[in-house]
């Protein structure tokens, strides 16, 4: 086991009705700006749980938050909180949401002038003006975790940040949002948690067994749930076991002592900058594939994972890890997640020199666990992926 | 899943040599009171790397706490930490050494005239004084949660206390030490950790996936690294999985949306009030005993338990249930614990009509997830135990 350090502050509120406690979790006084999305919560009655849980604060609002937060619809916000003298942030929203006010509570208190360094250098964030979180669609993770990842249109950008001062104070979730949640929402949710789970996973044996099983027990529970909450969106049981599943996918804890990838978001994240597919079918997209390309890298933990997750238990550790790979690829389609570039877009062809050069020219000249993914191996992976 | 809130701000240093990083942990110009047992630290090298990384403070020192942290020994550190006008607890120890830091920690900023009150009444603790723990015995858990057990010699009682002002601050866990424990000790961490997994899964079906499979992933990884560990202290690897273990299964997570039991406790308590039996074993006593008494409440999980921790895939949710108590009890007895009162003291036979009247005295009438174990059901388990 790798040493670590590990402190999650967050306060979770989970379950029935957590809303209407909202005004106990933020402190008196404060002047609150509230954001959110595109508006989905004024049709499933979340922003008037909110306004009235909050009736006793001052409390603004800014809507419009788009998926992967646009940096230059966020400057917008920062020049509101500045003006209105904001103290507090309310996140009401799914991950883009929520990473959007992560990057504004680290910006607020940022000295420089420009805050795109905060993503371009990048800064740590070690401090932010405090925020909470309720969480209307359970997928990234970021309601419980200190990271954020923002995009910039004009430059075709999607950066990562956050920071110890970036863990929200609170985050409520009540599984009750997920009833409203579009069935193509719900899957998506689905594979960016597991997806998650698979980075912090697959790398190589690290005498790490409690790790690794509370990783598997976070795959296992999202493969079991995934047939019900998808038939079922107001299944409250399963609605309770796949928000959970989501949020103890990125909170930290499964990464700890671990070796972690996360090569799979870094060329999703290509993906999504340049054919603005959604975020978890990136990773639906590219994750098969790159365990294909750097099976010798993997084939110990894909083989682990094949008997314990997809109880495959005959054939040598090849032939289990190559069946386990197909197991993922099925339980994506599963989902009605298509993982061909292709079935997403027809002009798909230059896609691998995009992500490769992209690489290249943020000087990064390696990713995965053993850091031996190179531009011209990301350029083989997304080409596999066509 | 039940309704539940969840926050644990401890920050752990976990890995090799993280002791020598202890000094950036205390905020500058702390007094600080390092507070530790026996005084083995003192031959395994501990003292010595604790000294040494705190050279920059005004350090002062109070050894002696023992197993089963005795109030009256505390009244003599609380009086010391009030003349000294210490402002930062440091436990270097176990988790009995640990708990009496966290009864300090409360106890010195206690307005009321009778600190035992914190115990007696019981008054939750919203604030204490802050500290920090260096962990020397993995087992209790106390490292990473709010909660403490403190005992009476005068009048041979053992009481709980807690509350969210009470996290340590930090907690450094080097599996380093695990080299230096004795074996019984070892035995009496693993068999601790176990049980408090069981108290918060051995109840009923409460359709939380996740969390079974959390707790199973915990029992799953002590069940592995028991004869490895007990084997050789000085398997590094074997080390971590168990020192992480023993924290996982008490910091709160697996009992969050779940019923818990905790009866086990409750009755072992009395053993150790009355006999002075080792704390984990005393559990290890009751347990089984409990199962079978109630049986008809816990059968559901015992049989999940029995297939997914024991692999016993045959027969009716009866005869799983039966053989899973069997393979525990076995468990026990593989690490050398004993499961038999009588196999601990010649002196046993008042011991059922002792824990009884003890329970009743108190005024509790029920203990257990369902609320439905008398004092007359204490008799017999404790009766059964023999």
């Amino acid at each position: 086991m790798l040493n670590f350090e590990y402190k999650n502050p967050t306060k979770i509120l989970f379950g029935k009705d957590q809303i209407a406690r909202l005004a106990k979790e933020i402190p008196t006084g404060s002047k609150v700006l509230m954001l959110y999305g595109g508006g989905s919560i004024k049709t499933n009655g979340i922003y008037e749980q909110v306004k009235t849980a909050l009736a006793g604060f001052d409390l603004l609002e800014f809507g419009g938050i788009p998926a992967n937060p646009e940096y230059e619809i966020l400057m917008d916000a920062l020049a509101l909180i500045k003006k209105e003298q904001i103290t507090f942030l309310l996140a009401v929203g799914g991950g883009s949401v929520i990473d959007g006010t992560k990057f504004l509570s680290s910006a607020a208190l940022y000295e420089g002038s420009e805050p795109w360094d905060i993503l371009a250098k990048p800064i740590r964030s070690e401090k932010g003006i405090p925020f909470g979180t309720v969480l209307t669609l359970p997928a990234t993770g970021s309601e419980m975790n200190s990271g954020a990842v923002i995009t910039r249109r004009s430059t075709q950008q999607k950066l990562g940040m956050g920071g110890p001062g970036l863990f929200p104070q609170f985050s409520i979730l009540d599984p009750q949002v997920i009833r409203s949640i579009p069935e193509h929402q719900i899957a998506n949710g689905i594979t960016d948690a597991f997806t998650h789970v698979l980075e912090q996973y697959m790398t190589y044996p690290a005498h790490a067994i409690l790790q690794d099983r509370i990783a598997e027990s976070i795959m296992q529970t999202l493969i079991e749930v995934a047939p019900i909450i998808m038939k079922d969106r107001s299944d409250y049981d399963a609605a309770c076991d796949f928000m959970w599943s989501c949020t103890m996918a990125l909170n930290g804890l499964i990464q700890k002592g671990v070796p972690t990838d996360w090569s799979v978001h870094a060329i999703g994240h290509e993906l999504t900058a340049l054919h603005n597919i959604d975020h978890a079918r990136t990773l639906a997209i590219i994750a098969p594939n790159l365990y294909r390309y750097k099976f010798n890298n993997k084939k110990e933990k894909l083989a682990q994972y094949a008997e314990r997750i997809w109880n495959i238990r005959t054939g040598s550790v090849e032939e289990k890890a190559s069946a386990a790979i197909e197991k993922t690829e099925s339980f994506f389609h599963s989902l009605n997640i298509k993982t061909k570039l292709s079935e997403y877009t027809a002009d798909y062809k230059q896609t691998a020199a995009f992500a490769a050069e992209r690489l290249k020219s943020r000087g990064w000249i390696a990713l995965g666990e053993r850091k031996d993914i190179t531009p011209d191996d990301v350029y083989k992976i997304v080409e596999m992926s066509y």
